[in-house]
């Protein structure tokens, strides 16, 4: 029931960062089990966080993370779940699936729990069509295809590098519109006829155009994409929290367009059980409300150059160009951009290069001829 | 009923090609009661179609449209659904819902019938959101908002031009699709505990990402996009059949990108009856099924001048595009670019320019950074 039907559980590691309580972890154990967990201890390394019993499972607090990181350790920040990404770096397992310790497991429309994990590594391991738009949402799910029009050339589709899975109940909405809609749950979730309803679709996110990456319920291939899946410094000590996800999102994103590799969202769903405290929220988030209205323009009009063909060398790239532009902003973003760097040096150290990158650039015909 | 709340019927013409019968409109008569129909014989007007009573309804056959248009006429083409644009040009409404002969009413998960008029209304009225994507869809929908991350100067969203509905049962496949899986159907529409699924969802298909655009179900703005709406020469003694809407929705989707207007797809659903033969399809598909493959890259590649600020003067300037480049791969794109030119002449005549268009493009922060 843990293991998935398409790939083995040796291949997965799920990492949660946590920063009061593995209680969740209870309702997940059927799906879990069958996995290697990797969990971040979010804050204070003092506080105990007790463990369930059970788990394949290595726990990892701040101290660990210096102890293991050494000077390099100040890339991960704190009190954001930023932190998680150290179990991304730490892993060596091609998939990665990462959820927050306030999910629980959602039902689908015929009352069964959702296997979360089952779904991101479906959406993974089956291609994207970031070229095309599918009217009928992801051609490759069973009962699916491609619609009369769709080019045969782009039908082998990419390598999908990303699955963002959804929530119901509480939506992930931002500190405003918390305060301005405080009793709004995700109602695509009410029941008829004792069913619960979503919108039953996963789709991919066409090239080009960015999206708000939130990191309550994701998964990736860490060999495609892990390198550039670096969630920043937020948090504490920081002038801007809650947006670590988002940040990622936007960098993995125009990595991914111009490497020619597939992000989707939609199914997987989780039970998001609590809203947090939106005053709270208004707080962390206020920079980061105008700030992103200058991050977003610098996002969409990056432009790698072609000899940019990893993960690493986009991301480098990346760094500079955030430096030169964002830095203009707020002396935040050239401290962002050297973390960047660092980073990008911690992944190299623990993850050497084994061969040869197999080629994930566009095949067939001109596809990247918006550049 | 049949009346929507959220546009006046006066605003809103149905406009159905037919080759055979009118029968299906039984089925619409709750629906379709409260507006006017333009009716278009599609292939010999001598044939006999009867009209069914009750209904504020015109009809036009090929005979009446060489009269009414003149040596212009010769732009409309038959026994392909394409000449329902004749009834684009000819309508003085704002708000154009066309919808094929061989489609009945869909329900809904409550099991009552989709009103697909109303619905499309209710996307066409309200703002798409082409510069960004929101992972909880359509952000204006009742119980939807933009998620956590979504720039607020994005929130007020662009004017939709034109809503793409779909079909439960027979799917939109192209022959090769349809010989490779004769027996599929669109599952969603699986009943489970008695009540019928679908992708609950409408989204704005992002600026920059094609689509393949299905004629079965389609409304727009004809205020906005109207012009750009023309169906081409395809059917009866042309070389290709099958792709009058699909040419005309890459066309639409450029020019809309251009001048900052949304596309929207998803609901409503209708039930489409009956798939066709596969092998006639074929028969008629197969040029398009390879020029699509120089036609995609190239509509993909697309560059209005910034003085094209209008439907019409994109459109002109498309046709050059064509002439010039698609007409390499065939004589007839040449032929088609000159019917495009003539189009607009007729749209013109049809629709002289009452006052100064209102500007449509992107405002505040730039959005157009990626061309």
């Amino acid at each position: 029931m843990g293991s998935s039907a398409v790939v083995a559980s040796e291949e997965v590691d799920i990492i949660i960062p946590t920063i009061r309580s593995l209680d969740f972890l209870e309702v997940w154990r059927p799906f879990f089990q069958a996995y290697h967990l990797i969990i971040i201890q979010d804050g204070d390394p003092s506080r105990t966080i007790k463990v369930p019993s059970g788990f394949d499972l290595d726990f990892y607090n701040q101290d660990d993370i210096k102890r293991i990181m050494g000077s390099k350790s100040s890339v991960i920040s704190y009190k954001d779940g930023a932190c998680r990404c150290f179990g991304f770096l730490l892993s060596k397992k091609k998939y990665i699936y990462t959820i927050d310790d306030d999910c629980f497991v959602a039902k689908n429309p015929c009352g069964m729990p959702i296997n979360t994990v089952e779904q991101h590594l479906k959406n993974l391991v089956s291609p994207s069509t970031p070229y095309f738009f599918n009217t009928l949402y992801d051609p490759y799910r069973e009962g699916a295809d491609f619609v009369r029009g769709y080019p045969f050339s782009l039908r082998a589709g990419r390598p999908t590098a990303v699955s963002h899975g959804l929530w119901l109940n509480v939506p992930d909405y931002d500190a405003p519109t918390q305060l301005v809609k405080p009793l709004e749950r995700n109602t695509r979730s009410t029941k008829i006829h004792n069913v619960c309803r979503y919108v039953d679709a996963v789709l991919t996110i066409p090239k080009g155009s960015l999206f708000p990456m939130c990191a309550m319920n994701l998964a990736f291939n860490r060999e495609l994409i892990g390198p550039a899946m670096y969630f920043g410094i937020f948090g504490e000590g920081q002038p801007i929290s809650r947006y670590d996800d988002m940040w990622a999102g936007w960098c993995i994103k125009v990595i991914c367009d111009h490497l020619g590799l597939g992000v989707k969202t939609g199914l997987p769903y989780l039970w998001h059980s609590k809203a947090s405290n939106p005053f709270v929220n208004l707080q962390k988030e206020y920079k980061g409300l105008f700030w992103q209205e200058e991050a977003i323009p610098f996002f969409q009009s990056i432009v790698f150059p072609d000899h940019c063909s990893t993960p690493q060398e986009c991301y480098i790239e990346l760094s500079k160009q955030v430096k030169d532009k964002l830095g203009k902003v707020d002396p935040y973003f050239v401290h962002l951009a050297n973390c960047m760097v660092t980073w990008i040096e911690a992944w190299d150290e623990f993850n050497p290069p084994k061969e040869t990158n197999a080629n994930t650039k566009p095949h067939g015909i001109d596809l990247n001829n918006d550049k």
